[in-house]
């Protein structure tokens, strides 16, 4: 056991990605095989692990990341609830979409044998930590405990600007998940871009996920479908996030605009669903913008890089044709050389928008957000579209006696948003079953969420078993059903009756 | 109308792939908003339609592909039962995933705010008909069925093994989905491959899907990856489906060799499914594959170019080392330069398998497979993986009493293909909820289905609605549930009272 010990530990500082990509490749078939209770057992113990480390855990984190103790302590609840949360969706099953087809010599289509389907573990996945969610969306975070769940052993590649918390977390994660009982290399952690590009591109890992800038994201998704194998890249790239208001909403919402600056503030702008644009009626006014904005206290920015990058995007913005500034801001770098900054608010005309071009238009990670003033309702579904053609999150403030002037708005938004909200501000994701935290391109690479329990699909792949005796078929598909999961039954024949009748209805 | 009539079937002749994009991407939000019933009344009006047109679309299909009336016949059937079936699933609607959270306060990872979820049409579809299946694989088969069952205006682009098929079939297409009142542009028919490619790259396209080689489909994969906005290509490229016979399956069943032959011969080998290799013990009796063989009748190959393809891959197997000739088979050309062929089966041992190399592990795609004979049944689990990493289907012969032998066999298989049968032969695909035609690559560029209900899960994308009034909710989503979809509710708080618990179980 000491050895093993060693072993599993050893992963976090030596770096032998061959070695690393053939433990989880080990680890495959023992981690599939878990039966669902004892896999969800260990997710409740990693839960109940990080909770006993927490203190310490966040007392790293808030020196590594700047960011302060109530908002991390969110975090690792979070964090925590979302283990135990995919813990549940692993005992209850319904996630596998067993389904059983008997046989039927008469089924319309040709004879059919019979057929029980049922979703499974991909493989080996490689998780590419965020750096704005030192718990959530790291080493122990959302895409972590969605392969887990799903029953995929899991490499981790740490994110620079929170090294020594990602250790740590590993280190907690790896004792709990060894306490449980489940196979040695089920988990691992790995640091360094190069690291993860080997692995990456290793053959043995079969999906990889990633929330981070579009600039790396766009690198690695072109390396993951340029393999011998291809394997899907979950990737989150960036989101802008752009919100409307109604001249009935601006009307009736006296406190809407400092909710605007709270939203974009919040985190000190470091979320992929702060508000990047609000649209309002030209007119309004927009005074309570730079009120708010001065309300808010200076902020540590992640890491030096972000802050460098942000100062170079505010200064851009801010020297772009039509920008008029609404609330400064200010940003400093301290001796450390960390960035701080408060919050710049500008405002411009639609047209101008449209003018300015990718400069205004791109993402601003940091406390930047953009005041659009437009004339026409009418004209907002089309320029949206045009504008902003892949997005997280989109929001829309509105009186419910505009429902029909604002219907192909919401229309549009959905078309290219991943979630539309009719009130409040995007950011704050909750983790649930109806949650969609992925959009259209470039918001992520692929539709699929990474928030939620829908995220677990991502690692799995479907496989029909046809006329296996009870013995050999997997648990969930075994008529006995053992871990008494939902298993749908089609009918004989065609099942509703729908298809054999002709003509219309 | 006049005009509209001749705008809806010019698309057949004339190529402007700008337009053609364009006018899918109009279609897109008429046609996604059409409501289920209407939607699937057009389904059913177009397997209604195929079916009165059938005597004149067989006949045409029999001169175009070589194949015979009987197996055209049944193909038509399979074809317009699939459109019956995918009626069903958009009428009964679980396929949308509907799921609606209520706000709660008290919510264990954090408050939340009201949240309703479902799958929504990604966009316009282009679909890359396939060879070998003139109705069930092409302009009106499983992936056309699915991606209109899904909502999205699609785009064939037709086969050149069977172009006047092709136009006759859109023709049927066209006209009744007009006649059910789908909007202009949600069905349109091109041909050549550039018109493809150049569409595939377009923009306005949101998904592709494609049957066929594997080096046609990784280039087009290839180019769906690398456009500014990557979109999902659903390619299924090839697949050598190899079966595994026990000695206990060989001495029980005198009518295995004879069944296998017949799996390999169906429609001439052309078949994605076909066995490509059989592993039996070492000293079974073969002599049933020459006698099987040489009861099967000479069969044209779909046209000259697989001809010929299958001409240079017989004689390089027969060529290779190691191999022995069970049946030699024949292939000649006719004046027409059609090639027609007779069963070639060769046998060879397993440690020369292994030394032969790709040639022979490589797809034949005509009535040529291969017998492997075995020493040891424990070795197999990890020579299969080696060897035959992904596949579309995987088959075993055994007995039941060998079931614990055999246990990790089964497993090997499983995690390498989309579909594992026990007993039976591959060949004959059932269109079924729980079918899966789609394996690790290289049998398909992703692990989706392209056969069975499931398929329609390629064409969509998760969207959630945040705190919408009811009005602005579509349909499915709406508390009133006007068509009549199943919704699941979660409950408040985490929902089993699992993730509550801590420890083990």
């Amino acid at each position: 056991m000491e050895g093993e010990e060693r072993a599993m530990t050893a992963a976090a500082t030596e770096i032998d990605t061959d070695t690393i990509a053939q433990r989880a490749a080990d680890a495959a078939t023992p981690f599939a095989g878990v039966p669902s209770k004892e896999r969800a057992s260990a997710l409740v113990s990693v839960a109940d692990a990080l909770d006993a480390a927490a203190g310490e855990l966040i007392s790293i984190a808030m020196r590594e990341t700047g960011l302060g103790e109530p908002r991390l302590r969110g975090e690792m609840r979070r964090t925590t609830a979302q283990l135990r949360l995919f813990a549940e969706v692993v005992v209850e099953g319904a996630y596998l979409g067993a389904t059983i087809d008997s046989a039927d010599a008469d089924y319309a289509p040709g004879p059919r044998p019979e057929l029980r389907r049922m979703l499974e573990p991909v493989g080996p996945v490689l998780n590419f930590a965020a750096s704005n969610f030192p718990f959530a969306f790291s080493v122990a975070g959302g895409d972590s405990a969605a392969a887990l769940a799903a029953g995929c052993p899991l490499i981790v590649k740490a994110h620079s600007g929170h090294a020594e918390l990602s250790a740590a977390t590993a280190k907690v994660v790896e004792a709990a998940l060894r306490n449980a009982g489940m196979p040695e290399g089920s988990f691992q952690l790995v640091s360094g871009q190069q690291h993860g590009v080997e692995l990456l591109q290793d053959e043995r890992v079969r999906a990889a996920s990633f929330t981070g800038s579009g600039r790396v994201g766009r690198m690695l998704a072109d390396i993951a479908a340029a393999r011998p194998r291809p394997i899907p890249f979950f990737g989150e790239l960036g989101s802008v996030n752009p919100a409307y208001a109604t001249a009935g909403a601006v009307a009736s919402d006296s406190g809407l605009l400092a909710a605007y600056v709270g939203s974009v503030c919040g985190s000190a702008g470091q979320l992929c669903t702060k508000p990047g644009f609000l649209f309002v009626p030209d007119g309004t006014d927009v005074s309570a913008v730079a009120e708010a904005a001065a309300a808010v206290g200076e902020h540590r920015l992640l890491n030096p890089g972000i802050g460098s990058a942000y100062e170079a995007r505010r200064a851009a913005v801010m020297g772009s044709p039509g920008i008029e500034v609404l609330a400064t801001g200010d940003v400093r770098v301290d001796d450390e050389g960390h960035v701080w900054a408060t919050p710049t608010i500008v405002a411009v005309d639609v047209a101008d928008l449209d003018a300015a071009g990718e400069t205004v238009l791109d993402e601003s990670f940091g406390p930047l957000s953009v005041l659009v003033r437009y004339r026409s309702l009418e004209a907002l579904p089309s320029l949206h579209e045009r504008l902003f053609p892949g997005n997280l999150t989109s929001t829309l403030h509105a009186l419910e006696s505009e429902s029909a002037a604002i219907a192909p708005l919401v229309r549009a938004l959905a078309a290219t948003s991943g979630r539309v909200l009719y009130g409040g501000w995007p950011t704050g994701v909750a983790v649930t079953a109806a949650m969609q935290h992925g959009g259209p391109y470039p918001a992520t690479t692929t539709d699929d969420t990474s928030v939620g329990t829908a995220a677990i699909s991502r690692f799995l792949r479907g496989v029909a078993y046809q006329s296996l005796p009870e013995a050999l078929l997997p648990p969930p598909l075994q008529d006995s059903n053992p871990w008494n999961v939902p298993q749908r039954r089609s009918a004989a024949g065609l099942s509703q009756g729908w298809g054999s009748l002709t003509g219309t209805y």
